[in-house]
């Protein structure tokens, strides 16, 4: 099965915007044995356009088209799609009237321009956006000998709306069309180590050569191995591609914190909401609580936990004291101790996980300070340095009811991170969450 | 002048690296008024980089390659472009003996595998790569009727040594051969409104063929417009690029919030820290302060704020009260307000909003509550609801100290914001920095 990746927009050929899309399709055709024979961007030219599908419908048997089917005068895609196809637009009329209502939604009248995007090249299908109002188009092209087809998926260039209907409504069509060989992917997530830390642990499982290959990709911090196991069979690349898994996971344990879409803030998640654990009799809680106080990550914790839908079930608050008076206005921490050890101490973030799982009232406290820079550096303390403490119930503690939050079992940790300023804080965050996930898998943190 | 870039790799086609060569070309070539045709990618398949360069040296008058010059099995662009050329490869005795002296002088003995990047086709001539052993490529191709010519380069993949090359031994050529035509570009920021209102209210401005041309692209909400003014004189392009970038302001006033690398938190944040207006003569601030008081943003609008190296100049602290509880027993909002009105209302931001200003002591306090989604959404609250207050100084008081902050203005919102979790949670952060923005302006909102 070979397919084309052809990007359209003026931003693209200007250099304006760096075209992500077509590495990230690559990597989802490819998944389901596609040959990918090339990208190919033309800017918002409909006879631009028009040359590139004709002459990419000869050469592939999927044409994956992303770009160009927005509301305003330089969205010439559908236009050249129906100039080579020959056919006239026509008026889907079940779009027009989703369009209309998701504006009387909003409160706003939809202007006139929105009605081009609910026009397609007729004999086509119309493929539904679920996050916007830039309707997807699926065609299928025949040679004149009708010897080979190419089948043509339009698709938004808004990268989030192009995943969505990517997954959704064409990916399934080509990998039912691809047939025969398989190639089965799984992907374990890692965090904490680095990446040639990771790949010499994995060793001789990285082999050129090997099959299941296993890859490693870095983003935000997090390590993640790529597997892929190759097979005329299907079943048979599945149980490869676990067999790869399990022999990764034997090698570096509980560093994998994850797998597949999952995310260190969606697994602290899980585990907050299925722990089975000991909860107070008293209280009716089938679940954990999280509270959080961040100074250097101001709000991005709390940003992760809540970044998942139902996080009410284990968030409750949290504080961003980001000035010294808000760390001791809010989270009572002794001016002094700030004055001796520095905003940035262990001393600092024990005092403010304590105070915010007293007053939150909730399992657990995570408190980060920290040097995210570019400035505010010193020797002792440079940009990169962190300091996070968990703060949990009192071991050996008898209270009840509410009692239980007014003393806890408090560990600080001092870390020193690399990256810039974003990196560092998205570092700090995720740090803080494995001092979490360490604690309830309840075993010690392993760096 | 036209040019087409093409990217040779694997890794490309595979989706393994994105491409970011063929952006930064194509900004620089644009720079020197080059129409940049398309972007091509092929892998490392002999056979498929000649069929892209035979087909591309009829279409451009420049030809911009990189990758596949390197000294492995699988880099074969030299071997394509000979077999286009129809002509041999040559060994190039000059280069040979730098990449010994090169190898000797890091005490390796150069492997036999690096012969092959001495060799060119007969009649092209070498580039010199200051920073490896892969030499560029430049030859010329004549069309069989002489009539058009197209300039080939050929340069290293590896990101540094590629701009190197383009820069002193490329570029030179390409500004020489178009004779000194340039592409200047501006781009503006809105927030609020859709993308086809911006491009209705734009109007004219937006006429496919107009020089400088205007476009759009949305990216998390907010809706850029993209000017590109193309003249003959550098300075030219300058003045017609500065011209309709004001024409644009003229027509969207205020709804433009920054341009270029200027994002809302920085425009915000640069607005509260040069603020020059009234100062309590009391304080020696000069700068204004914000506090935030967050239930469905989850710490995203502190994040944001704290996204920018500086931040504690105006930002002291913020609330995360997400639980109904934690809304009255950190901001004092009142039980049976919340039980009528419900949590996502005006009365609950305004009393969250007044709360935070007061407590924190800060010029400004932004409160949201709203349904994120998936789940919560009611008839009359559905998903995409929020609340927005804004408290601030208390109009016509004569308060001093401490004491301004115990009364406030406060200026409540309901909004309808539409996209998934993640979008509608990221627009209601946008909104609340809006509506400070417009208070900051003196400007009421006008949406």
């Amino acid at each position: 099965m070979k397919a084309i990746i052809l990007s359209i927009g003026d931003e693209l050929v200007l250099g304006q915007t760096v075209d992500t899309n077509s590495a990230w399709l690559s990597q989802h055709l490819a998944g389901v044995g596609c040959d990918i024979v090339a990208h190919m961007t033309v800017g918002d030219e409909q006879k631009a356009i028009e040359q590139a599908i004709e002459e990419s419908v000869g050469r592939c048997d999927a044409l994956v088209i992303s770009g160009g089917i927005g509301p305003t005068d330089d969205d010439l895609t559908r236009q050249a799609l129906a100039g080579v196809m020959q056919a006239p637009l026509e008026l889907n009329q079940a779009w027009l009237d989703h369009m209309s209502t998701y504006f009387t939604r909003l409160d706003r009248k939809m202007p006139p321009s929105n009605n081009i995007q609910a026009m397609i090249p007729r004999g086509a299908t119309m493929i539904w956006n679920h996050h916007g109002t830039a309707a997807g188009i699926d065609a299928m092209f025949q040679s004149g000998d009708q010897k080979t087809t190419c089948h043509v998926f339009v698709m938004p260039g808004v990268p989030r709306e192009m995943k969505g209907m990517f997954t959704r409504d064409v990916l399934p069509h080509i990998q039912k069309a691809s047939g025969g060989a398989a190639i089965v992917s799984r992907t374990l997530h890692t965090f904490g180590l680095g990446e040639s830390t990771v790949a010499e642990r994995l060793g001789e499982l990285m082999k050129r050569g090997r099959n299941p290959s296993v890859g490693t990709t870095v983003a935000g911090g997090v390590v993640s191995l790529r597997i892929n196991a190759r097979s005329a069979s299907p079943t048979e690349a599945e149980a490869q591609a676990d067999e790869t898994a399990a022999a990764c996971q034997g090698v570096l344990g509980d560093i994998i914190c994850g797998s597949g879409e999952e995310t260190l803030p969606t697994v602290i998640a899980k585990m907050l909401r299925e722990h089975a654990g000991e909860v107070d009799p008293a209280s009716k809680k089938t679940h954990l609580t999280i509270a959080t106080a961040e100074s250097c990550t101001g709000g991005l914790l709390a940003k992760l936990l809540t970044d998942i839908p139902g996080s009410s079930a284990y968030f409750t608050q949290g504080w961003v004291t980001y000035s010294n008076r808000a760390k001791y206005e809010r989270l009572g921490v002794n001016e002094e101790v700030i004055n001796v050890y520095g905003a940035v101490s262990e001393p600092v973030v024990e005092a403010m996980a304590r105070s915010a799982r007293r007053l939150a009232k909730s399992d657990f406290a995570l408190a980060i300070s920290g040097v995210a820079g570019p400035d505010g550096g010193t020797e002792t303390k440079p940009v990169g340095t962190v300091c996070i403490a968990l703060a949990s119930k009192k071991s050996g503690s008898t209270a009840r009811g509410d009692d239980r939050y007014i003393e806890s079992d408090v560990i600080p940790r001092t870390f020193h991170l690399p990256g810039d300023r974003e990196m560092m804080r998205l570092r700090s965050a995720f740090m803080a969450l494995t001092m979490l996930r360490f604690h309830l898998l309840g075993r010690p943190l392993p760096f």
